[in-house]
C-alpha cells in the first residue's frame, strides 16, 4: 500500500477552503467537543481531594464537601467571567487575544505559554486517568499503563488529523452517556439513601490514621495548608473552561451567544456532578488513598496493609484492589442493578480518553494563531489536510507522550503540574477584560450600554480576584510538588517564542527592500555556467544540453580529479565523443569533491565580481528512500555548501530513473493527488 | 567550540593523498596492530574451554590440554596456509579477492559477508571480555558492563577516525606488555612448579559435579559432542589470522615477506600463550564456570553456591567472586610478587579493548573494496579524513554496540555467534588458493617453480581440509546456541550486497549513452523561466535579476494564491514597484503551495514539449539548523517534488543571511577548512 493511500485511509479525503463553513458546530455537538475536559475531571478531581485529605486521617474527610463547594463557587465565577469574554471577543483568540490586545504582547505570550503547557498536561492527565480507570476493569492493562496510554494518545492524534467535524459526532455520544451515568448515579444513590437502602462501599471497612503531623486535627497551620492543597487539586475541575472561549469561531451563528450558553451549561453540569460525587462518597463511607504509593496507609482491624502493586494491598491473606472513586460509588449505588455499574465505568473510561480531545481541538488553533503572529514556526500556521492543524496536533501528541512516559502515567504525580497554567491564563485574561471595559467606557456615552459594560467589568473583576487568589494558592501549595516543572516549561516556551519572533523580525528587516537598495535588482553583467561531470552518461548530457540552451556567456564542464586514472579516461572519452563544451579538471589533493568546486567558484567571483555563476548539477531521481542512499550523496553535500557562496545559483538537472515513475506522490505535501485526479471527488 | 575545531581535535589534521606512503607499518608495529585480536583471544578462549568442560564435571578438565593442542595444530596449519596467500596476493584483497578471482563472485561475496559479521563480533566479544576482566578489578564497573562497553567502542571508533599510523604506535606498547606478562607468567609459574613452590588458585577448593547426562564420563556420544563444542570455542583463538592477509598493503616493503613473517610470529606466540595458560591452569587446580549463569554449579564442602550476581556466589556466609582465568592464574603465580599480578591484569584488560582495533583496521578496508566493486554504497569507498575509511568505522562501531546491548555484554553468549564467519572465510579462501595454483600450474613450465607451487598447493589443500572440518564442527556444535544468528546475518548481508550491485548495474545501464541516443543531447528549443514569489523582498529581487540575466525566452513571476487578501496586496506592491516581469497568481483551492506550481509546469510542458522549464526558487541561507526549521520548508518540499517532473530544472537562488557568514564549515565534507587556510599546515 502506498503512503498516499495509507494517508487517505487515516486522514480521510482533503477538504476545500470553501467547505470550512460547513465544519461549524451546533451547541449540542459543541458541548461534548469543548466541555468534555471540564466534565471529565469529576472522574479524578474527587480522587485527588480524598487522597490529599487522607494525610490528615479519616476525620479530615469531613472537609471534602466544603472543598467541593469552594471549587463550585470558583467554577461558577470563572464561567460568569468567561461569558463576558465570549461576547466581547467573538473571533476566538481567547485568553491570548484578550491579554495581547488589552495588556500587551508579553502578557499575551505569558498566557499562550501557560495554555500550551496545560493543553499538553490535559492530554497526559486525562489519558493516564482513563487508563487507571480501565485498569481496574481490564486485567490485561495492569502493569502496561504507560504503553496503553501512549497508544491511546497516538490514536487520538490520528482521529484529530481526520478533522474536527467527525470528532464532534464521535465524541458527543460518550460525553452524553457519561453525564447521564454520573447524574443518574447521584439521583439513584440519593433515592436509595432516602429509603435507607444505600449500601456502604468496599473501602468503608478501612481506617485511615492521620500522619504524625496531623494528630491534632486540621485546626493548625499545617492543616490549613493541607486543605488549601486539597482545594488546589480540586480546581482541576476548572481546566477546559477556556476551551470554549478559544473555540468561539467553531460555533454556529450567533457564535457568541451560542458559546456563552454552552459555557453556562457546562459549568452547571460540572458543578452538579462534582458535588453529587462528594456527597455520595460521604454517604457510602468511602476511603481513598494514592494507589501509586499510599496503599499501606489503609488499616484493617488495626493492621496496616502491605502494598504489592499500584492500587493493591495485602492484609494478611486478604488482597484489596482499590477501585477509583467513581468505580467504588457506582459499585455501591448500582449494587442492585449491575449493568448500570458497567455502563458508568465504561462511560468514565471513554470520557477521560476523549477529554484529551479538548486539547487536541484547542492546542493547534492556539499554535496557528501564534504562528500567524510570528511566535512559532510558519509551518504551524498552515491548515493541513481535512482543515485540521496537523503540525500542532502532532506536537501536542509528542509532548503528552513525553509526560506520560516521564511520570509513569501516574495521575497523582501529573496533577501536581496541572492547573498552574490555566489559572495564569484565567487571571491574566480577566485583568485584560477589566482594561478592555475601562477603554470602552472612556468612549461610550449611552447610559444603558455603559451600565451593561460596568456590570461586565464587575463580573470580570470578581473573576480576576478569584482566579488570582486560586493561582496564589495553587503556586504555594504545589510548587515543590511539581508545579515548578510546569512553570519552568512555561518560561522556556516564553523565551523560545520571543526568540522566534525576534528572529523573524530580524530576517524581515534584513530582507526588506528600502529606497537605496537598487543594487539588489541590478542585473549581473555575465552568466558563467559550470556543469559538474563525474562520468559521461545521460544525466550529464542532458545537463549540458539544458545549460547550453540557456546560452550563458561562458560554459565549462568541470570534473574533480580524485583518481588521476579515471580523470584521464574521462578526458579521452570526452574528446572522442566530440562534446562541444570544454572539460576542465580541478585538482583535489585531499580526495574531496566539494572544496575544489567551491574554490573554483570563488576564484571566478573574485576575478569578475559582477558575474553570476550557475552550477548545473546532474541528479538522479530515484523512487525509494533506500535508493536515495545509493546516489547523489556528493551532489547533495556540494549543493548545501554552494548555497553559502555569494553570487552563485545552483541548478539541479534531474534525470528521472524508471523507478521514480509514480513515486512523486510519496513526496507530496499535505494533500495528495487522488482528489485532483477525480478518484474520490464527489 | 565550532564543529570544525571539535572535529580537528578528535580526528587530527587531514592528510594529503601523497602522504599515503608514509603511513606504512614496519613489522614491529604491524604485529601489534594486526595480531592483537588473535593474541588477545588467549584471555577468553581458555575461559570458554573450562566453562564448556564444566558441564561434564571436574574430571572433564583433563581434556583441556588435548583441546588446546588441537587448537594449536589448526592454528599452525591455517598460518602456514595464509603464508601462501600473502605471497600470492600482495595487493591485500585478502580472502575476498582470493575467492572472487579463483572461484567467482558469489564465493567472494560469501567470504565478504562472513568476514563483515565476524569483524563486528570481534569488537563485541573483545570489548565485552575486556570489561568483564576490568570488572573484577574495578568495582565501579559491576552492573554497568553494557554502558562501559558501549563507551569503549565509541572511544575506539574515535581513535580510528584519527588514522592507522597513530593507532600503530598507541597499540604497540600494550600488546607487547601483554605478551611479556602472559609468557612471563607461564615461565615464572613453571619455575615455581619445578621448585614445588606453586600455590593453588582460589577456586581449587571447589568441586564441580557433572550434569546428569555426563555421569558416565565423556566416553559417550554426548561427551564427544561436548569435547567438539569445547574445541569450537577454543578456536576463537584463530580469529584475526586473516587480518594480516587483508592488510598486506599496509606493510613496509617487501610487503609479502614482511607480512608472512609477521603471520608466523603471531601464530607461534598465540599458540605458546594458549598452551601455557592451559598447563598453568591444570597445575594450579583451577575451576571456572560461566559467571553469567552457572555460579551455582560450584560446590564447597558438599554445598551448592547461590548465585547473587554475575561471577558472584554465596556459600552460606562466605562470598566467592570468580575472577577470570588469567586473573586467577596470575594471582597464584605472582603470589610472591603482587606488582606483576596487577601488571598482568592491566595488560589483559587493555589488550582486549585494543584487540577490537584489529577489526577497526580490517572492516573499513573490506567495505571500501566492496564499495569499489559496487556491492556497497559508494560513500563507503571514499577515504575520509586522516586516510581512514570513516564511514566503515562508524558502521562497525554501530553494529558492535547493537550486539553488546542485545547480548548484555556477556562473553559466553556472544562467543556462540563467533568463529562461524572466520571459518567460512578460511575454507573458501583456501579452496580458492588450490584453484589458483591449479591455474598457474597449467601455464608454468619451470620445474623449480612448479615444485614450489605444488608444495604451496599441498599446504593450502591441507588448510582447506582442516578449516573445512573445523567449520562443520563449529556449525554442528553451535548452531542452535547462537551460530544461526551469525549465519542469518551473513545471508542478509549477502542478499543486500547482491541487490545493491544489481541496482548500480541497472542504473548504469539505464544511464549509458548508446549510439542511437542522440535525443538526450538535443538542445531544448526555448527556455521558459518561472520565478517563485511569496512577497517582495531582497531574495526575490535577486532571483528575478539572476533569472533575467540568463535571458530566457519567456520569464514569468508566479505566486500561489493561498490567502486572496495577501495575493491582492502583493499584486498592488508589484505594480507600484514597477517590476519589469509579469506576476501570475496560481489558484490553490486546497491551500497548497506545491501542487499548483507542479500543475502549471506540467501544462507548460504539455503545450510545448521541447521547451525546458527553469523554476527559480529564492532561498534564505541561515547559519544554524534551528534557524533552518523556521525557513524554506515550502521551498524544500517544492524542490523535492519538482525533480520528479521531466523537462524541469530547479535553480536555487540563495540569499545569505548575516547569520550564515562563517557557518559554511559546519556543512563541510570530511575535510574542513583549517588546513587549507594554513592554520595548522606545517
Amino acid at each position: 500500500m502506498s503512503g498516499r493511500v495509507l494517508k487517505r485511509l487515516v486522514v480521510g479525503r482533503a477538504m476545500r477552503s470553501d467547505k470550512l463553513e460547513q465544519t461549524l458546530l451546533p451547541k449540542r455537538v459543541a458541548l461534548p467537543v469543548f466541555a468534555s475536559d471540564a466534565l471529565s475531571s469529576v472522574a479524578y478531581a474527587p480522587d485527588e481531594i480524598f487522597i490529599t485529605l487522607s494525610v490528615a486521617g479519616l476525620s479530615a474527610y469531613a472537609f471534602s464537601w466544603k472543598v467541593a463547594l469552594a471549587v463550585a463557587v470558583v467554577m461558577l465565577t470563572v464561567v460568569a467571567s468567561y461569558r463576558q469574554n465570549v461576547h466581547a471577543y467573538p473571533s476566538g483568540g481567547g485568553d491570548y487575544e484578550v491579554a495581547t490586545t488589552n495588556i500587551g504582547s508579553p502578557a499575551g505570550l505569558t498566557v499562550a505559554s501557560a495554555l500550551m503547557v496545560d493543553y499538553v498536561l490535559t492530554v497526559a492527565v486525562s489519558i493516564s486517568s482513563g487508563v487507571q480507570n480501565a485498569a481496574s476493569a481490564i486485567d490485561f492493562i495492569n502493569g502496561k499503563e504507560v504503553e496503553v496510554a501512549v497508544v491511546l494518545v497516538i490514536l487520538l492524534a490520528a482521529m484529530n488529523l481526520r478533522g474536527v467535524r467527525e470528532s464532534g459526532t464521535a465524541f458527543a455520544i460518550p460525553t452524553y452517556c457519561f453525564m447521564a451515568s454520573i447524574i443518574g448515579m447521584t439521583v439513584w444513590g440519593l433515592t436509595r439513601w432516602g429509603f435507607g437502602d444505600l449500601p456502604q462501599v468496599a473501602s468503608a471497612k478501612f481506617d485511615v490514621p492521620s500522619n504524625p503531623g496531623f494528630s491534632h486535627g486540621l485546626a493548625t497551620a499545617a492543616g490549613a495548608f493541607l486543605i488549601l492543597r486539597t482545594f488546589s487539586s480540586g480546581c482541576a475541575a476548572l481546566t477546559g473552561v477556556e476551551a470554549i472561549s478559544n473555540g468561539v469561531p467553531a460555533f454556529r451563528k450567533p457564535k457568541s451567544r451560542n458559546a456563552a450558553t454552552t459555557l453556562l451549561m457546562m459549568g452547571t453540569i460540572a458543578v452538579t456532578m462534582l458535588i453529587g460525587i462528594i456527597v455520595l462518597a460521604n454517604k457510602t463511607g468511602l476511603r481513598y488513598v494514592d494507589p501509586d504509593s499510599d496503599m499501606s496507609r489503609l488499616v484493617l482491624n488495626g493492621v496496616h496493609g502491605h502494598q504489592t502493586a499500584p492500587g493493591v494491598a495485602m492484609f494478611g491473606g486478604f488482597e484489596y484492589d482499590q477501585e477509583t472513586v467513581v468505580g467504588q460509588l457506582s459499585h455501591a449505588v448500582f449494587s442492585n442493578f449491575p449493568p448500570a455499574f458497567y455502563f458508568t465505568i465504561a462511560a468514565t473510561g471513554v470520557i477521560l480518553v476523549l477529554a484529551a480531545n479538548t486539547a487536541f481541538n484547542g492546542f493547534p488553533v492556539l499554535a496557528s494563531i501564534l504562528a500567524r503572529d510570528g511566535f512559532l514556526p510558519r509551518q504551524l500556521r498552515t491548515r493541513g489536510d481535512r482543515l485540521a492543524y496537523s503540525n500542532g496536533i502532532m506536537i501536542l501528541a509528542a509532548g503528552a507522550i513525553v509526560l506520560i512516559v516521564a511520570f509513569d502515567a501516574q495521575v497523582t504525580r501529573l496533577i501536581q503540574l496541572y492547573i498552574v497554567g490555566v489559572f495564569v491564563s484565567f487571571t491574566t485574561s480577566q485583568i485584560g477584560m477589566i482594561l478592555h471595559w475601562n477603554r470602552h467606557l472612556r468612549r461610550e456615552e449611552d447610559r444603558r450600554v455603559r451600565g451593561r459594560m460596568m456590570r461586565s467589568r464587575a463580573i470580570n473583576g470578581l473573576g480576576a480576584a478569584m482566579s488570582g487568589t486560586v493561582l496564589i494558592v495553587v503556586l504555594v501549595t504545589k510548587f515543590t510538588k511539581g508545579a515548578w516543572i510546569a512553570i519552568a516549561a512555561m518560561a522556556v516556551l516564553f523565551i523560545l517564542m520571543r526568540a522566534i519572533k525576534k528572529h523573524y523580525e530580524l530576517v524581515r528587516e534584513e530582507l526588506a527592500v528600502h529606497e537605496g537598495d537598487s543594487d539588489v535588482a541590478t542585473l549581473p553583467s555575465r552568466v558563467h555556467a559550470l556543469v559538474l561531470v563525474s562520468r559521461i552518461h545521460k544525466p550529464v548530457l542532458r545537463a549540458l544540453a539544458y545549460a547550453r540552451a540557456t546560452r550563458p556567456s561562458i560554459l565549462e564542464a568541470i570534473t574533480v580529479d580524485v583518481e588521476p586514472e579515471e580523470t584521464r579516461a574521462l578526458q579521452q572519452e570526452w574528446d572522442a565523443k566530440d562534446i562541444p563544451v570544454p572539460l576542465k579538471a580541478l585538482d583535489s589533493p585531499y580526495r574531496e569533491i566539494t572544496r575544489p568546486v567551491i574554490d573554483y567558484v570563488k576564484s571566478i567571483r573574485r576575478d569578475s565580481p559582477r558575474e553570476v555563476v550557475v552550477v548545473y548539477i546532474p541528479e538522479y531521481v530515484v523512487g525509494h528512500w533506500y535508493e536515495q542512499i545509493l546516489h547523489n550523496q556528493s551532489a547533495l553535500r556540494l549543493k548545501a555548501r554552494l548555497l553559502f557562496t555569494p553570487g552563485v545559483m545552483v541548478a539541479s538537472v534531474p534525470w528521472q530513473l524508471q523507478s521514480s515513475v509514480g513515486a512523486e506522490n510519496r513526496y507530496d505535501g499535505p494533500r495528495a493527488g487522488s482528489v485532483r485526479r477525480g478518484i474520490r471527488r464527489s
